[in-house]
């Protein structure tokens, strides 16, 4: 069997562990002329393989790396004119650079939506060291979606586990929860052990 | 740890395996009087625990139980005219005892739907015996969104792992596969192992 490569910056393994006390860092885009830069204070959370068809990943990867930031921690600090929302349609709107194509960061407008709050980025983009290693992989039957050999499954999502990334078709355990959680309140839902 | 209860049919186990051969039997609602009747020719697939909050249960159970029978093996034999659909607007239309308010079948007309050709039924409303038993959980979470408390969620898989239903959040890995690979034929994106 061949060895399937996920993502290039992982296919050696997810990295050392997030540094302890990490005060944060600077996402930039690939462009070698007036980058645009994004301050992010304080460190990651949630970040994760995912295999959806709209976040950005590098070409020939079968998937993207993205982690969740509070969106308070979140800042355009250069260039923030060559920023360009990809899908003005799309619940999580992605601002990417006009020039390169990178994703710089992904922001919900909508305050009634379950991860309101969180801006989603990808940490690979940062030249500094600490950033917590991806912890799970997501949306894994979607990378299908985007052309991948359905035949080849078994063999992603073995290579995921060997990477220490549980996979999922949805988000983890956790987010699916706290997901689920959020609409309950939302709809003034009664929290019972049985529901009716 | 109080035991869970995950639905009355399988809590003291998922019960025998499907028989050989099965030919198939009949639903009926839990009316005493004019019961409705649905006949389903062989044997059901993909059944499962589902947590979602639009699958019929019986009071007091987290999970519903569901399968999956192709439409053109299932017919209702008797008493049609109590039938009415519980959601006109839903993706699969619930077609339920008007005056029991048990679901007969759900069937989904849309033929662009990665899962046209399905219809959805709850075997236990069966007097037969030799149905397929449930194999996995699907929609966990969604069971917080009924009012379960998220709290319980850790000891709610460890009980379905422990009956033998893998806990999923969506539907399960060769189903998620199946769904997205409609979706790509459907979109004629090409199968090659790495996208662009």
């Amino acid at each position: 069997m061949a060895k399937v490569s996920i993502h290039p910056a992982i296919d050696n393994g997810v990295g050392p562990a997030a540094a302890a006390n990490f005060t944060g860092g600077t996402l930039q885009c690939k462009c070698t002329d007036r980058k645009v830069a994004v301050s992010i204070k304080g460190q990651s959370n949630y970040n994760h393989a995912c295999g959806c068809t709209k976040c950005w990943k590098p070409a020939g990867a079968l998937f993207s790396i993205v982690a969740a930031v509070s969106r308070d921690n979140l800042a355009v600090t250069a260039n923030q004119d060559k920023l360009k929302v990809v899908d003005p349609n799309a619940v999580i709107k992605r601002y990417a650079c006009a020039a390169c194509g990178v994703h710089m960061y992904g922001r919900i407008d909508n305050t009634g939506h379950p991860l309101y709050g969180f801006d989603f980025v990808h940490t690979e983009l940062s030249p500094d060291k600490g950033w917590e290693p991806p912890g799970f992989a997501a949306f894994v039957s979607s990378i299908i979606e985007s052309g991948a050999d359905p035949a080849n499954m078994g063999a992603v999502r073995a290579r995921l586990e060997q990477l220490g990334l549980e996979p999922y078709d949805c988000l983890s355990p956790p987010l699916m929860d706290f997901i689920a959680t959020q609409l309950a309140k939302a709809s003034g839902k009664k929290r019972n052990a049985v529901p009716a």
